[in-house]
């Protein structure tokens, strides 16, 4: 049995997992590729849980050879992810409930046949349609050149295949399941940065976690920028569907958002011609940086809820693009170390970050499906307690212009 | 036995086919790959006419990975398309008789390995290589800027890998088959054109035709473009070759080709240093919008027919490219919505066409192998009787300047 | 049996091969693809020298579906090369001996992944980790636009998938192997450049030879260029360690290299910030052109030899790039045609060279691993030789601005 990719990434946190198994379906570095790939919890000698694993290949147009991997868990999610495109979250299922969305995008593309820089630098829009996927870790925002290079939409590792993908199954109850994948972002001279994504998830909760371990393994500290792009839309999106957080400052991306501002946290139904409005927001937090946002729908019995740390994604980015169902009809909830807006502004306006050489910084989310009224509400009485008597500052110009 | 991808699109026309099979070879949806496959007609039951239909998977070099589907019928014509290229049609033999031509670029290359934006937009020469390659649908014409964006020459969809590819086969003498594949050019918020591309032979017959309906199927109104780029070399191409149809309307696409204008119809040898010519048609049609254009050699013993409705497909290129074999002899006659310049000035001049949301719109053109002079004769008299005595205007200068 | 690819360029130089045994690999031609693949001296009868000759097919991240072949002499050195990447040499090792470098990119990327045209035309560096990766042959050099195209950095060969992958084993001791592939720079109107490249070893000994054929298929000369990028690191670079060649001229190839001129020929540890320095050499050679260029470790007991010929190759570029270990402690020792500058400074400088129609240009290379200070000695007596009273020329200002 290999050693876990975890240990390697961070031997002290991983060093006593002693029941655990580990599969390794995918390794560049021993050569592994396991193919279409099945276990169930009875296999494993499992009976008080059920849950499935598969890895299939895709076939077909733009996603032949991408590899999704299913973690089917009945009584609680169905999280499909997808090697091929950077670990990204393709959507989570559970009883009346989905996080996700339906893009015009259906297949799962495999990155050998997008072109990041084609649109000029949005060639990222062709492979678009995951519930979650990573804008980073290079760079992210809007595409706009930087020392005459074009930082392509949302960066590169979404678009970019896992080069070692491991599953660890708990053997003992509750049966944690964790799915990580290692991708590269490795160019000779521009950047050696290598992320450890991991997704875990206990088989009949209704909650998933993510635990990303960004190591820049260069001898230069390297810059780096991360949001995630989380995406929701029916059954949780819909008119009069609200947005909640904790909020310290929010303000408008750009003029058309501005219009926005006087409801910012409703949303309308499918509506032609919408576009897209999008804010910038700085949320309060706990004393330990925690925090929280939400989406639920308009009678408040479903939701989503999504739990950060400041000190480590400081920033929010809320996309509400409620233009017509075959157009998009999604909004996006954007933890991040920055705004969506070209490099260039974010680097001017200090949202850009570095990581030393050999050093690892983390970043962890909790997913939550919010199955009902009483989830619903308390998750806004979270958001209400962070908040307290605490002001929100409206900006009404946007504090940058692409 | 899944419904015919035809059936779902256009119901109406393919409700009552009931005496058929279908095989499904490619199915995004459905996750499937037959990979290499084929059938003869014997294993059909079918012995009064023989065919065999073969899917191989290509490897070396850029092929790697590509596909293409063969349909011999030994005493009628072998056509080979390619699902990987966007259903093209890379050649079609009969006796003594050959659509297509000798590119540079022998291999099927995967668009994989093609980079559309490479050359200022002209990467699409690096597989360029078919008998019939579609210029569409986002966009098609020469490279260049449109709203910032590069429109790269003559658009994506022969660079898609189909998503969806069967082959119907009517049980019923004389045993039509049909080859489809669904080509996706799906964008998030840009485009989402699903071209639903048949092919469709009878064994023994000298004729083959194409059935396109593409389909918009976003919310909103979407431009398109289209040019059935039909190519054709020796054993039709040839000194004092020629080329015929009824003319309204004759341009030269530039200033070089205003220098073919006296001899325009006549085809020279392999010549050096003769690049390419290339002039703009609009054909005169039956009342019904019914046309046809022809190459044939210089003796009239051979030859190609290739008839479109001007309702569909108004505007005719005519591409004298008789450079030496080496560097591609080779002409190319192509019906389309618009001619072969940036997609700027297509605009300008007006020759974009919108589909409507949801709407399908179809393209059909019937080639024919003229086996022989009265086959020829044929088709020249139906020519001139649609020419009439009408004049066909010559315009000296070109339309426009690149 | 096949026939060999080296007789159907030069029938002349391969006609009387009767004694050996060819393996097709691949072939675009007759789509073969043999996948993983070995053979030992065993299974062809030979007992008194072993070697082993094997291909994978490679998995994980970028890397999926590249194929290496590796040329194993327990006794004389283990070579890997990969067909996906142009027949790249992705490193040599021998006892305490070893050609090639730490890229911080590990794997073998497939050009599928790639895109050439990216960060503004250096987009190859995302693939960058081999022995020996040749640069050209449409074009070669830093990044840059001619005639509005943009010539990527060092062109395409190395992210060019071999169209045709044979390997031929002769019989008779000492069983000279030899390893060739077909790439081919096919574009329509463009180019139509097929290298023949070829590595023969002998199992057991210290020195491989590459032997490129270059023939330009198309109907008009054809300009290239070529650049040999051959690697080294540890155990040969080192604080200390010495390159030596017969030079009649050097010149820095831009401002930052002027300031390494007086300690030009010695390198440092590696060394934070050092980036790269670049020289541009003019070798002396023999009278019939043969010159040589050497590497060698601190104390002389290791080094690498390159032999090649001023006639094919001209001049040598000099690539310093003793940074820290992990941004890639490397030196480049490149005979090409050309220097590094972009094309379009090549060609005003006249170091374009052009292959004329149907012609085929060879390029020949020895590389030798000099494992003790006797071998590395007689090298520099050769080198001493060359040069015997001949003056080196220093030109202190760069040749060229870029």
């Amino acid at each position: 049995m290999n050693k876990s990719l975890a240990a390697s990434v961070s031997p002290a946190l991983y060093s006593s997992k002693t029941n655990t198994k580990i599969f390794t379906l995918t390794s560049a570095e021993h050569n592994i590729e396991v193919g279409n790939w099945k276990i169930d919890s009875t296999q494993l000698g499992i009976f008080d849980t059920y849950f499935i694993i598969e890895q299939k290949i895709l076939h077909g147009g733009k996603q032949e050879g991408s590899k999704i991997i299913t973690l089917t868990s009945p009584n609680g999610l169905t999280i499909t992810l997808s090697p091929t495109r950077g670990m990204s979250i393709i959507n989570v299922i559970g009883q009346d409930m989905r996080f996700g969305w339906d893009s015009p995008v259906k297949e799962i593309v495999n990155p050998a046949f997008i072109n990041l820089e084609s649109r000029s630098g949005a060639g990222w829009l062709e492979g678009f349609n995951e519930m979650m996927v990573r804008c980073g870790f290079e760079w992210a925002g809007h595409p706009g050149l930087e020392n005459g290079e074009m930082r392509t939409l949302h960066g590169k590792i979404g678009n970019t295949p896992a080069s070692e993908v491991e599953i660890e199954i708990n053997e003992t109850a509750p049966y944690e399941i964790k799915i990580r994948g290692l991708i590269k972002e490795s160019t000779f001279k521009k950047a050696d940065l290598q992320t450890l994504a991991e997704l875990s998830y206990t088989p009949g909760t209704h909650h998933f976690t993510i635990h990303d371990s960004l190591t820049n393994h260069a001898d230069y500290p390297r810059d780096y920028q991360i949001m995630y792009h989380s995406n929701f839309s029916k059954p949780l999106l819909e008119k009069d569907a609200q947005f909640v957080a904790p909020i310290k400052e929010i303000s408008p991306f750009n003029d058309y958002a501005q219009k926005g501002l006087t409801d910012w946290s409703a949303y309308l139904g499918p509506t032609k011609d919408f576009d897209e409005m999008v804010f910038n927001i700085v949320p309060f937090s706990k004393t330990d940086g925690s925090t929280i946002a939400a989406l639920h729908n308009k009678d408040g019995s479903k939701g989503a809820a999504i739990e950060f740390n400041v000190k480590e994604l400081p920033y929010l980015t809320l996309w509400k693009n409620t233009d017509t169902e075959k157009q998009g009809y999604v909004t996006g909830i954007e933890p991040g170390t920055n705004y969506a807006y070209a490099a260039s502004i974010e680097r001017e306006q200090g949202r850009i970050r570095q990581v030393k050489p050999g050093k690892t910084v983390h970043f962890k989310i909790k997913y939550s499906a919010l199955m009902n009224k009483e989830a619903v509400n308390k998750v806004k009485k979270e958001i209400t307690d962070i908040q307290g008597n605490q002001k929100t500052t409206i900006i009404q110009k946007p504090i940058a212009k692409e």
